[in-house]
């Protein structure tokens, strides 16, 4: 040691101030742009500019050049198979969201989790303001209405760049959330199971238990007996391909399967005139264009607008999760923003063709990862492939019973209830784990508006706390070495007699400056106190890290102004270690720098504690610097 | 150089993981308790505990002991300059807020800056909903009622320790907040200035203009030159008084001056019956109890809780601060929730006995401050000379022109509108500035709700936004030295040639988990072009300090896990440097540290260089490790 940056401390620069309008215009784009957007237009001439911005809004561009016919085989044979699923799952999410089965076979591209999801969410908001077996056709047009609304919206929040709102829906609150809409729908589907014919619009747990179990005497068992079989039959084969990838095809299988079973037993047997509800005459043919069926002129347009919004968010939030997660395994870059977009272009299409809420535009869920989907053609053979069902096959469905619906709807939720999840965030993060069952009871036991905003507050709370409650650590010597840490950490740091080193663990604001000047004022107390009772050397010295203070307001500036008089008026002296660049600046600017004195702000801890120990010793009458600087080596 | 912590780096331990509830309990300590209120009963025994329980309620038994006679008489001239101040302000603002005078006159401690402050905001809240001047009994009922909620309110803050609630009024929202409510005090005022009878009960800028401009056929001149006269010579005397502190007792007479002059004068010229108002008959004596009074069964109630937390939550920020920035110069300790506590105390006692909101119970204002007062003694000597004024002398108050209260409103007003903090604030912070700003517009155009909710959510958005936003720094090697600082803010810092060294600065949570992993993949991706481009030694290794990062969630473990993996993909090595004490547990706890391998964590990012150069070094068929320590001590 005793090389030469103990002698001479480096200085802590004042970076030179930027002009005004520069430092606003870098921060506005590491805020909205931070992923560059436009990096690859850079140097390249304008013909090549102008493909490359026609393959950022039509993707397919980006790919068709390099499409062979082994993708194409790939493609299909996912197509298909998604398609399978899709017809009948199209028909219960219809029934789930008491439309007309014919609208909801035919979202353009179809999805597996999510847009039950949303459909779920959907009806929460929904069903109290329009009873849709009262009132069909408005309740469609409202559907719809909601759906603009909503592709609307999020097509702006991409545009306007503002995709980080997304995040502020965390990780736990989805997997609470989630669960808790799941377990509302299968609640709900027990009507389908027992047979009911009058059921509760409440959504809450309350409410539904009341309903089930105040008609107890109208339970049908042949619905309920059928209902066990199918969804016994549908959580096996899940099971199943979840412990086998190579089984991945009876699950998919399976929910047709069911409805053709069940179809053909209900025929058989007639046991439509037994109890068990079939569909019924469904319309043949596709979507009429919905445009004119927006309800634009309709009393319920605030509501619809609102409505829009909830669920567009939502979808938002879980799209791009899943998106993101697939992303990471098909090293695929996701552009949140541009997402955005294209979910809200789907949504404003999908109303305007009687489709409703859709979501992962790309379509990167499970089922088309596990089939083995190369593109979007996929979804253009699935949505082939129903089509041809709607145009020609609709009769089939006739018998097909709505227990067996149900069943499918309660197997798929089933699987959205990640308890896995929530025992991961119990083990890692208890705070997350709290959030998490908010959601999911505030779900549960009050409405999908109540549960969510419980869990974004709580969420915001954290933040806010975390910034409003920062801690201050205490730092001693990592013994052999020049490096200080935080004593609790390390516990075999050691303190430097004299000094007291603090480090402030976030940016100082006015929601912590009151806080810090309490605590700072503390620490000091409290380390006079200690080492007035145990008689060693006196307190002399406070070392402030500023090292994790990324930023500080005027508020923060005052406080270390009343830290500065508080540490003079007790006759110490305050050093300042590693302020950062904002920080810097603006003690400048308060001219609390000259308070202070450059002299005492020193680039490292080390430097700081350095200058203390030599100064401590000094005037212990050592007049050999050289000899202190041994001296003080020993002690670090 | 070439010391031993260079080939034998220091392990990060992982910290011993606390019980549960222990862990807890310190948390909810250091974010309930940051001040240890009970530190001074530790170690005594009962008795003394006792007492010093009971001082911690009662102040006066700590200082009754130690009064002297000196204090005694510093208190004495302190309390009736206050008095001198307080009868005529009294009188005037129980006419601002539209009371009978005789109200105003009797708040048991005289408050300056806060109360005015208070009264106003409570007349902004209120006049929309109840007339005063229409039905001033239930005026007064609900005026009481509200006090009486607000000092509910704040007392059970105080006991539910969250005070911290109030830091989130900063500084410069109180600032803009205080201007915007005395510019609308004072057009208000104008009412009285003008002598009009008629005007507006909106408190916006435009239709308090609207109102003046609209009869201005019933100006009164009379008035309106007295009141000139007036504010004049008031301005004045603050003017003289600002410039030389013995002046200040001509500040503080200048208002009874003011009365005194005016009744004298409207009293020999008959002026009252030439268009200048007067105050008229006072009833004599002191208030009667009116803990009846109290409008509970009113359906005015929930508008008079509402009115009392807001009230009362801007009282506290207000009186806090204020108290704050005096026991700086005294050296005396505030503790907020007890300040909270006795806030809420006076509160309640005043709605009970027909005084309104107070605050700064301790009388640690400027006027105080200045006139010298030693304890609270002299707010008993002012509550005495208030009570003889009040029971002897309100028929000399007979002839008081409302004018002169009106100027007595407006120079006090004048003094709350603080340009030269506003500007500070610019020059500081422009951030702070704009929340001034749309604090103080959003007052004098809108309302008070709505100037206080913007700047509130001003704030908080750039609290979350520094946390939805973190920067990510890139490091380099200061030269001469083993210290790594950002290169932005040391332009002379070197890169490490195949090493890039990342700085998050913020917390990783859920709200910028998805920012972070796109801007550090972001940050390899450009620095691998850049070095492809300008062929130097191609990136081999990423090194994170976690210095900043003081707190992780589950989606930033899983944001960590994705780095590693995209790291992974592109064939480069990812390593931590000083990961603090909560990240490495949860790194643990989610298998995490296995997968990027406990070797590649560092306690210090010169330890993690060292490492990487070694390697680098080694690859390069280097075999002597020695050797390779001395090149890299000629990088760095």
């Amino acid at each position: 040691m005793g090389n030469a940056d103990y002698e001479c401390p480096h200085r802590v620069a004042i970076p030179p101030s930027k002009p005004f309008f520069k430092s606003l215009t870098t921060s506005l784009k590491e805020t909205f742009f931070p992923d560059d957007p436009f990096r690859q237009f850079k140097d390249q001439p304008p013909s090549r500019r102008f493909i490359l911005g026609l393959q950022y809004f039509l993707p397919i561009l980006e790919w068709a050049p390099r499409y062979t016919f082994e993708f194409f085989k790939a493609d299909l044979i996912a197509g298909i198979t998604i398609a399978s699923l899709a017809v009948p799952q199209g028909i219960s999410y219809a029934g789930l969201a008491s439309l007309p089965p014919i609208i909801g076979l035919f979202p353009e591209i179809w999805q597996w989790v999510p847009l039950l999801f949303h459909h779920f969410s959907y009806l929460l908001c929904w069903e109290r303001e329009v009873n849709p077996y009262e009132n069909p056709k408005l309740y469609v047009q409202l559907v719809l209405t909601a759906t603009f609304f909503s592709g609307i919206f999020q097509a702006s929040l991409g545009f306007l760049r503002l995709g980080f709102i997304v995040d502020f829906l965390s990780h736990a609150t989805i997997v609470g959330f989630m669960a808790g809409a799941a377990t509302v729908v299968c609640l709900q589907q027990l009507k389908g199971i027992l047979g009911l014919v009058h059921f509760t619009h409440g959504t809450d747990l309350i409410s539904v238990l009341h309903s089930i179990f105040s008609q107890t005497h109208k339970w049908r068992w042949e619905s309920g007996v059928l209902g066990c079989c199918f969804l016994f039959f549908l959580i096996l084969t899940r099971y199943l391909s979840k412990r086998k990838p190579a089984f991945f095809w009876i699950n998919a299988m399976a929910p047709l399967t069911s409805v053709i079973l069940g179809s053909v037993l209900v025929y058989l047997t007639h046991a439509e005139k037994h109890g068990v509800q079939v569909i019924g005459h469904l319309k043949k043919g596709l979507n009429p264009p919905s445009l004119s069926e927006l309800a634009f002129g309709s009393p319920y347009l605030p509501t619809a607008i609102k409505i829009g919004i909830i669920t567009g968010i939502i979808a938002l939030a879980e799209g791009i999760a899943v998106g993101r997660s697939f992303s990471m395994f098909k090293n695929y870059h996701i552009d949140g923003n541009k997402e955005m977009i294209a979910f809200g272009m789907m949504n404003i299409a999908g109303s305007c063709t009687s489709c409703y809420l859709t979501s992962g535009p790309f379509s990167r869920t499970a089922v088309n990862f596990n089939a083995g989907c190369k593109s979007a053609v996929s979804n253009i053979v699935m949505a082939t492939a129903v089509m041809i069902t709607l145009l020609f096959l609709t009769p089939l469905f006739h018998y097909t019973p709505l227990v067996v619906l149900s069943s499918i709807i309660i197997a798929a939720m089933l699987g959205l209830i990640d308890y896995e999840a929530a025992f991961h965030l119990w083990k890692l993060d208890k705070f997350d784990f709290v959030v998490c069952m908010s959601a999911y009871i505030g779900v549960v036991f009050g409405s999908v508006e109540i549960g969510l905003v419980i869990a974004v507050i709580l969420s915001l709370l954290r933040v806010l706390l975390f910034v409003a409650r920062p801690r201050t650590i205490v730092l001693g010597n990592i013994p052999n070495s020049t490096t200080y840490r935080s004593i609790d950490q390390y516990p075999d740091a050691n303190n430097i007699p004299g000094v007291l080193i603090l480090q402030i663990d976030a940016p100082i604001y006015f929601a912590n400056a009151s806080y810090l000047r309490e605590r700072i004022s503390r620490w000091i107390f409290d380390e006079e106190e200690n080492l007035k009772s145990t008689g060693e050397t006196s307190l002399q010295y406070v070392i402030l890290d500023m090292s994790a203070v990324g930023s500080i307001d005027t508020s923060g500036i005052s406080m270390l102004e009343d830290v500065k008089k508080m540490v003079d008026r007790r006759g110490l002296k305050l050093l300042l270690a590693n302020p950062r660049s904002e920080v810097i600046k603006k003690l400048e600017k308060s001219k609390l720098i000259e308070e202070i004195g450059q002299e005492w702000i020193y680039l490292t801890v080390r430097e700081a504690v350095a200058a203390c120990n030599f100064m401590l010793h000094t005037c212990k009458q050592s007049t050999n610097a050289t000899a202190v600087e041994f001296e003080a080596q020993d002690i670090v």
